[in-house]
C-alpha cells in the first residue's frame, strides 16, 4: 500500500475539486435502476489495489450515480450541507476511530458528546435542564422517546400526531407495537388540538416543521393536554429546530421547553455531514430506566454513566466532533448569517411565485421552505417536476397537502446563492411554457 | 474560514501524525469524570473561529481523554481497527454528503451497498440468497431481525439464546417487548443444543464468536431445531465473522448458511472504520413487509426497492464507500494474511501462558480472544487487570466465565506485532508479581 499522506494528499484534492465542481453536475442522477452495480466486477479483487483505483472508479463509474446533495442547486427533501470543518472533522473522527460503549472506552467522546449538545441547547434557546445525546437519524430518536414514554404508560397503547407526522412516527410505532392516531389539520396543516383524545395515549409527537409544508403543530395548547393526561411530549424539529438559533424566529418554538424530549438534525440545517441527529430530553433517568443494561464485560470502577445506557446501540461514533467542529468554526454569528440569509432566499422565491400568473403558493412559509404549484392538474404539476428535474440543473421534490399535490422548493445549502434561487425559478417556468 | 484545502492539509497532517505516535501514548485514558468537560468552555463561540483552534484543542485538551483503539496495543472488548483506506474513504464520504433516504436520493450508494455487501457474502464463504445491507451496529441488525420474527410469529413472544449472548439481545427483547429465554452453556461456554424448547419462540440468536470467550454455538443443532418449529435463526458473528474470510478457520461456521439473518461487522476485524455492520437475510421480503413504509413525499416513479424499506432509520450515510475501499485495498489476500497473523499471535500468547506456571487459559480459543487468568482469587485477578490497564501500556478486558473471572486479551489491530504481545504478556508477569 502506497503512504497514508500521498493517498490522503489525493483524496483531499478529491474533496476539493468536487466541491469546486459540484454546482456544474446534473444534480438529480440521471441513471437507471442498476445500472452502476452492473458497472462495477461482481466479485471482489484477490489482490490489494492502489486507493487511486478507487478514486479513478469513483470518478469514472459512481459519480454518475451520485445525486449531489452538495450543489448548490439542490433544492429538494430539506436540502443539508456537509460544511468544510464538517468534512474535515469527519476525517479526524476516522482518524481515532474511537468506539464509544462506555465511557472508559473514550471519556473525550463522551464528554464532548454531552458538551456540544448542551452548547447546540443554548444557541436554539432552550432551557437548562435538558440532557441531550446524538442519534444517527431523528428516526432513531422519536423511537427512542417513545420507548421511553411506553414504559411509562405500559397501558396505554397509543401515540398520536397530525397526519402531517413524519413516517418515522409509523415505522417507531409499528416497532413498538403501538397504534398511531392521526389527528386531522387545519387549513394551515397544523395538527388541530381540540381533535386531540389522549386517555388512552403515551404520547404525542408534535412537530415543529412537518416534512410536506414547514408546519407549526400548536405546541403550547398540545403541552397542556399532555400535562393534563401524562402524556409523553415528544417534538420533532428535525429540520426547522435549527432556525431557532435566530431570536427573530424563536416565536415559532414557543412550547417546546415543555417537551418531554425534542429532535433536531444538526446533519440538516446546520453544516453537519449525515449523520448527527440531536435528541435532549428532561428525563434522562427515564431513558436510562429504559435502556441501561451494562453487561459483566463493561462494568468498570468509574462511576460515569455511559451513554449507551441512554439509546439503543452499544457503540458509538465520535460524531461530537463534527459538531464540535462545526460550532466553532462558524460559531453562533455564522449559522444565524446562513440561516437568515435562506430564509430571505425562500421568501424572495415566494415573492415570484405570488408576483407571477398561472402560479400559487399553497402552504403559508416560516423558514426556508415553500410549496407552490402552477395552475393546472396535480399530473400536471407532476409532469412539471419530472421536467424539471431531468433538465438535470436543479433538483426540486414534492408533498400532498390536503388533497394537491404541491411541488416544494427547500433552501438549505450554505452554498446556495440567489442565482441558484433564480435559476430555479428560470427552470420551472421554461418548463412550464414547454408543457 | 480560510481555504479548504490548506485546513484539510492540517487535518491529513495531524491525521498521519497520530497514526505514527499512536502506540506512544498510554492506551486506556488516564484522566477523571468530568475532566474533559470541564477544561472545555461552557459555551459555543459568538464568532467563527479557525480550524486550526480545533486541531490546537483536539491535542491539548481531547487528546488525554482518548482511549486509543488505534493503538497497536490494544487488546481489551474485540480489537478493532481504522485503516487508512477506511479512513480515506471517510473523507470521501463526507465530501459527497450523501443522504441515502430512497434509491433515487443516490442510487450509488444503494448499489454500492448492495454490491459490497455481496462482495463480503463472497469473502466469508456464503452462498448466493443472502441479501446485505449494513446497519450502524449490530444491536440494531439483531433489533431489526427479531422485529421480523415478531411479525411472522405474532404469538410466540420468546426469543431463545445463550446464556453468553452479547447484551444487544436483552436491549432488542426490551424493545420488543419480547421475552428472552437463555439456555445454560457447556464447559466451553456453548449454548447446550439438548436444553432448547422452542415451541414458543419467534427467534433464537446463536453465536458465532461470543463477546466473554469467543464460544461458538453448535448452530448445525439449533438450526435443526429451528427448522422444525419455524423460529427464525439469527446468528451474530459480529467478531468472528471476519475470520470465515479464510478457509482454514470456516468450519468453525458450520450451519450459517442455513440462517434466516447474520450480523457480521466489518468495523471490528475487517479494518472499516466505525460505523459498519453487515446484515445479511434469505428473508428481504420479510424485512421490507416488516419495514416498508414509502410516505408520500418519497414516493417517485422509478422501480427500484430503497434500502430504507428493510431497515429502521430512514436516512443512511454512504458508509459502503468505505468498505468498498478497505475490500479493494486489501484484497483477499490482504485481509486473510492479517487475520491469520492475529490468530498465530494469538496462539502464541496462549502457548506462553500454558508454558507459565500460577497461569491458566481458560476457554478454548478458536480465533484471536484468548481467555486466561492467574492464580489467586477473582478479586486478585480484577486488581491486576486495573494495574495493568493504569500503566497505559496495554489495555485489556476481562469477562465472567462460569463462576469465574477471566481477563482477556483480543488481537485485532491491524498495527498489532509480535513485539507488542509480548509487551503485554511481560506487563501481566511484572505486574502479577508486584501484586
Amino acid at each position: 500500500m502506497s503512504s497514508f499522506r500521498d493517498d490522503g494528499a489525493l483524496a483531499l484534492d478529491w474533496v476539493a475539486s468536487y466541491l469546486e465542481r459540484a454546482g456544474e453536475l446534473p444534480v438529480l442522477s440521471q441513471v437507471e435502476p442498476g445500472q452502476i452495480r452492473a458497472a462495477l466486477p461482481a466479485s471482489p479483487p484477490e489482490e490489494p489495489e492502489p486507493f487511486e483505483a478507487v478514486l479513478r472508479d469513483l470518478d469514472d463509474v459512481l459519480l454518475p450515480g451520485v445525486t449531489h446533495w452538495q450543489s448548490p442547486r439542490f433544492f429538494a427533501y430539506f436540502a443539508t450541507t456537509g460544511s468544510e470543518p464538517g468534512i474535515l472533522a469527519e476525517l479526524l473522527i476516522a482518524g481515532l476511530n474511537q468506539v464509544g460503549i462506555l465511557w472508559r472506552s473514550s471519556p473525550a467522546l463522551q464528554e464532548l458528546e454531552e458538551l456540544t449538545l448542551d452548547w447546540l441547547r443554548q444557541l436554539v434557546g432552550l432551557p437548562a435542564g435538558f440532557h441531550g445525546h446524538i442519534e444517527d437519524t431523528a428516526s432513531t430518536g422519536v423511537l427512542a422517546s417513545l420507548a421511553v414514554a411506553r414504559m411509562l404508560h405500559p397501558d396505554r397503547r397509543v401515540v398520536v400526531c397530525s397526519e402531517h407526522v413524519h413516517s418515522l412516527a409509523d415505522k417507531a410505532a409499528r416497532l413498538l407495537e403501538l397504534e398511531l392516531r392521526k389527528v386531522p389539520v387545519d387549513d394551515q396543516f397544523r395538527l388541530r388540538p381540540e381533535l386531540l383524545e389522549l386517555n388512552d395515549a403515551c404520547a404525542v409527537v408534535a412537530t415543529i416543521g412537518t416534512t410536506g409544508a414547514a408546519a407549526i403543530d400548536p405546541v403550547p395548547a398540545i403541552a397542556d393536554r399532555c400535562q393534563t393526561t401524562g402524556a409523553w411530549l415528544h417534538v420533532d424539529a428535525a429540520y426547522a429546530g435549527a432556525a431557532a438559533v435566530c431570536p427573530e424566529l424563536r416565536h415559532h418554538f414557543a412550547g417546546w421547553d415543555r417537551a418531554d424530549s425534542i429532535t433536531v438534525n444538526p446533519h440538516k440545517w446546520l453544516g453537519v455531514p449525515m449523520d448527527c441527529s440531536a435528541l435532549w430530553t428532561r428525563r434522562p433517568e427515564d431513558f436510562r430506566r429504559a435502556f441501561s443494561l451494562v453487561p459483566e464485560f463493561l462494568q468498570s470502577s468509574d462511576d460515569a454513566v455511559n451513554l449507551s445506557e441512554v439509546s439503543i446501540p452499544l457503540g458509538r461514533r465520535f460524531r461530537a466532533l463534527k459538531l464540535w467542529a462545526v460550532l466553532r468554526c462558524y460559531g453562533r454569528a455564522g449559522l444565524q448569517e446562513r440561516i437568515r440569509e435562506h430564509v430571505r432566499l425562500a421568501a424572495l422565491f415566494e415573492e415570484w411565485v405570488r408576483g407571477e400568473p398561472a402560479w400559487e403558493i399553497v402552504a403559508p412559509r416560516h423558514f426556508s421552505l415553500v410549496c407552490f404549484r402552477r395552475e393546472g392538474s396535480d399530473a400536471e404539476n407532476e409532469r412539471l417536476l419530472e421536467r424539471v428535474n431531468d433538465s438535470g440543473e436543479v433538483f426540486i421534490s414534492h408533498a400532498r397537502l390536503g388533497d394537491r399535490y404541491a411541488l416544494r422548493l427547500a433552501v438549505g445549502n450554505f452554498r446556495t446563492s440567489e442565482d441558484d434561487v433564480r435559476t430555479a425559478w428560470d427552470v420551472l417556468r421554461r418548463e412550464a411554457s414547454a408543457l
